[in-house]
């Protein structure tokens, strides 16, 4: 099964763009460490993807700048593409940070030459403007990648500390960009990595 | 694990909004027929709606209208949330589909409930937009929603056509839609037809 039974469009940049399709359904099967609420099973990239796009429905209202909720959806949708082949990256890893952009770049590079060049290098685009975390957008955008994980933690035991053993600290720089962009949300945010830190889920 | 384990934000509409995150995070657990391309699993929910709000980005070109990509993308994002209770009702099941409507109904009354009232209605009027696939931008999303397990069947030995015995007038009926809105793309539905019927994955 899979793609080797595909069957020509006779169309270039149609056959591309299934052949895409077909590959990134690979961000189903790379597991993030975050369990999904029920705390069944770790969630994976698609799954996690789809979640944080339906966010940007939501939250706007909480962002100190104006923000283009459907650039914003765009960006989370592609955000982590390049783990088809780059893997991901746990955000308490230090050692896996290290090459970390090294590494996404060459699968950047691998992955969006699958496209009709234009449309590689749009969806590119909005993956660096997200990485880059600069605009408006991308910062909403990133808050969302922020905060749907630790939502997830606090209600499967701060699954991700424990099992990383990090610190208020790491937790709190990773959550900064919500403090900054979002303040109403990281008020929740603080009331929470307070009680993890009191039931001992995150070290002091 | 879950949603007893929530924190309030003393915020009534936030506490709205990161609770209603948390309940479609049951997505997950929705399953459909179609497997992964990998033959590997079914896919679910959440993973379907990321992977058509993807292709969205990528073939608004094969359309006889004018379409807004965004909005076809936010449609796809939110088209299946209502299945958290109705449950996925499969495309080929003739008995399933009778109180579709109904079950479905009741299922955005209990979900969309849940949010600010605003938000709620938003989010509900997309899904209805979709439903009724009238407008350009929801038959576009209603192509990729057709597209995307079409492309998973022809790569997994006609998956869900064999298990449930279908025909090729039923398969062709729930294509219409690429015929209609999308006719380069149906050539090669087409052909993919003709490919399942010829091989037995599809009666004729």
């Amino acid at each position: 099964m899979g793609i080797q039974d595909f069957i020509t469009s006779n169309n270039l940049r149609l056959d591309q763009q299934l052949k895409f399709t077909v590959e990134i359904d690979k961000m189903t099967g790379v597991l993030r460490h975050t369990l999904l609420v029920d705390g069944s099973r770790r969630e994976n990239d698609a799954e996690h993807s789809w979640h944080i796009a339906v966010m940007t429905l939501l939250f706007k209202e909480y962002c100190i700048a104006p923000v283009d909720i459907e650039r914003a959806a765009k960006m989370c949708l592609v955000h982590d593409l390049i783990e088809v082949y780059a893997g991901d990256t746990f955000a308490y890893d230090p050692v896996g940070n290290k090459d970390k952009e090294e590494r996404e770049a060459a699968a950047a590079d691998k992955l969006f030459a699958k496209l009709p060049s234009e449309q590689g290098e749009e969806l590119r685009a909005l993956w660096v403007e997200f990485d880059a975390m600069q605009t408006n957008d991308a910062k909403y955008a990133a808050c969302m990648d922020r905060l749907q994980p630790f939502l997830h933690n606090t209600l499967t035991q701060g699954h991700t500390w424990v099992e990383s053993g990090t610190c208020r600290a790491n937790v709190e720089k990773r959550m900064a960009i919500v403090g900054e962009f979002m303040p109403e949300v990281y008020k929740w945010v603080e009331t929470n990595i307070d009680h993890a830190v009191e039931i001992g889920w995150l070290k002091e």
